[in-house]
């Protein structure tokens, strides 16, 4: 019986690799190897360092950017036409989804409020301690973010809906059948039964003020919108003023329009804002998360399965 | 064929009872009926309107309290020794969970800070935004609170481990395989590989002071201790020494030693504090929890299946 071939890798370009990427491959069942016997190469470092020729042995690359725009005017994937490559896309959606979370659920508590007292103010903080418990959650964008944050929603109890271009159902690890998805074209319906709303959506010319006055006159007083996409899809003006007349019940937001969010803009001073300076997803959990992603995509590449985050050279991304 | 029989529940004492209970019971497949002609009682009232006498039809009354001290010193249970009672213990374990998961991920993503911020300060804080992601949290006490708070935790990719009486693994709905058990003889030895901890066990004289100097001195930096227990299970001097002296990250209270906490405490001033005046249950979601255990208990009742927080009259709980 012969032994069973373990795929080997190759790491670059730094010389030992990260720690961390090398236990990503052996946890994935590969083994790392030099690039000149390996079938792979992960690449965690930059553009201007890739190797310019890849030997013949290699039939997949792995590149760190989750956006690979940079890696295609530099002419690298097109450079080498019968090699697959992959990004990162994907890949740091977990720490931005559990930052949504932890801004829905400190706005749900009043933590805001509770951290500013300086004694114990049971009655007064009583009413307005609520839950995430049988309430309807809209997440606004079914990609990676909004696919990892569902999980993270469903054992609190709450309804999902998820809101993506097609209406096509949404699947993936950990969304249950009870998550309903709907268009785009049909979230005006949805407004009246949302609870609350997570922004997870790109930035297009349509989504440019997803969220503006309308949308946020529908909403509730104990509602919290929060946003981890792009400042642009919701209007800071009708948000400023939804947020200091009780419109609604409070914003947390890791991006801002304008971004860097100006000293002395109302957001600063608003007791029911969370600003976060878009640092949900912040430099030193980035080899992690990206550690994460090379296991995954190690696994299928030995198996022969299809890998996560393709690049395409043809649609350039 | 002879129709199903539906279960008939009287709910009291109230005339017409909550919509909520109402609700409950014919969610739970049972209808609501008179006194005189139902097979169970469901009692969202105090004990001094509890009926005096109960018809020879009633085989089990639903109390709306957790614990059930005061209807024992009133005689309640003991006067109807023939008919079944049960109390609505761990109806309310999910709203504490909730909080618990609320103020560990606010200091774990450095809501505190972020919400002193008046301006963009990106790079002072991308260090200090953590994840749970990879993190071992140690809960301790493995009672209601406690197994509603583990398949919160899991989608988040956390370790947990559980600390019981027993080290019997703990089991329940959403509590994978991958979650440790370890008995609380041995909690000593858990420090060194515990990233968070959560104290949710009861107060007796061997838990006074669980979380002391010793304890809080084998943590980390970044660490956070979060308490929805009681406040005597914490040292409050050695967590005030600890958290001025950055020796842990952070601490999320619901309950403080003394409580409530006077003004002027050093925990309403420390940055890395959370207090909140033990609201994480407050009466306004009460109805609503207590709504979801009477529809699963009245589903059990009416399928004969063994009922959810069943009072011992031997043992007086």
């Amino acid at each position: 019986m012969s032994r069973p071939e373990i795929c080997p890798v190759a790491i670059g370009p730094a010389v030992p690799p990260p720690a961390l990427l090398e236990k990503a491959v052996l946890e994935a069942g590969a083994r790392v190897a030099p690039l000149a016997e390996a079938r792979a190469l992960i690449w965690s470092g930059g553009i201007a360092e890739f190797p310019s020729e890849l030997p013949v042995n290699i039939e997949w690359v792995q590149l760190p950017a989750a956006g690979v725009e940079d890696w295609f005017d530099a002419g690298i994937p097109q450079r080498h036409s019968s090699i697959r490559f992959t990004s990162a896309a994907g890949a740091f959606a977990a720490s931005v989804a559990e930052h949504a979370l932890a801004m829905l659920l400190a706005g749900v508590r009043y933590l805001p409020e509770h951290l500013r007292a300086t004694r114990w103010r049971q009655q007064d903080f009583f009413p307005h301690v609520a839950t995430l418990r049988g309430k309807t959650v809209t997440i606004v964008g079914a990609g990676g973010i909004g696919r990892a944050l569902i999980p993270m929603l469903l054992p609190l109890g709450t309804h999902v809906i998820a809101v993506n271009r097609t209406g096509h159902p949404v699947t993936g690890p950990g969304i249950a059948e009870t998550v309903e998805t709907v268009s785009a074209a049909h979230l005006g319906k949805l407004w009246s039964r949302t609870d609350h709303v997570v922004v997870a959506a790109p930035a297009t010319v349509h989504t440019r003020h997803l969220i503006g006055a309308d949308e946020l006159s529908r909403l509730q007083p104990s509602s919290w919108v929060i946003n981890v996409a792009r400042g642009s899809l919701i209007d800071t003006n009708a948000l400023v003023a939804a947020l200091a007349s009780g419109a609604i019940g409070g914003a947390g937001l890791d991006v801002t329009d304008p971004e860097p969010l100006p000293e002395g803009h109302p957001l600063w001073s608003l007791p029911n804002a969370i600003v976060t300076p878009h640092d949900s997803n912040p430099p030193q959990l980035r080899l992690g998360a990206f550690a994460d992603h090379v296991s995954a995509n190690v696994a299928r590449f030995a198996a022969g399965a299809q890998l996560l985050a393709p690049v395409e050279v043809e649609r350039g991304y």
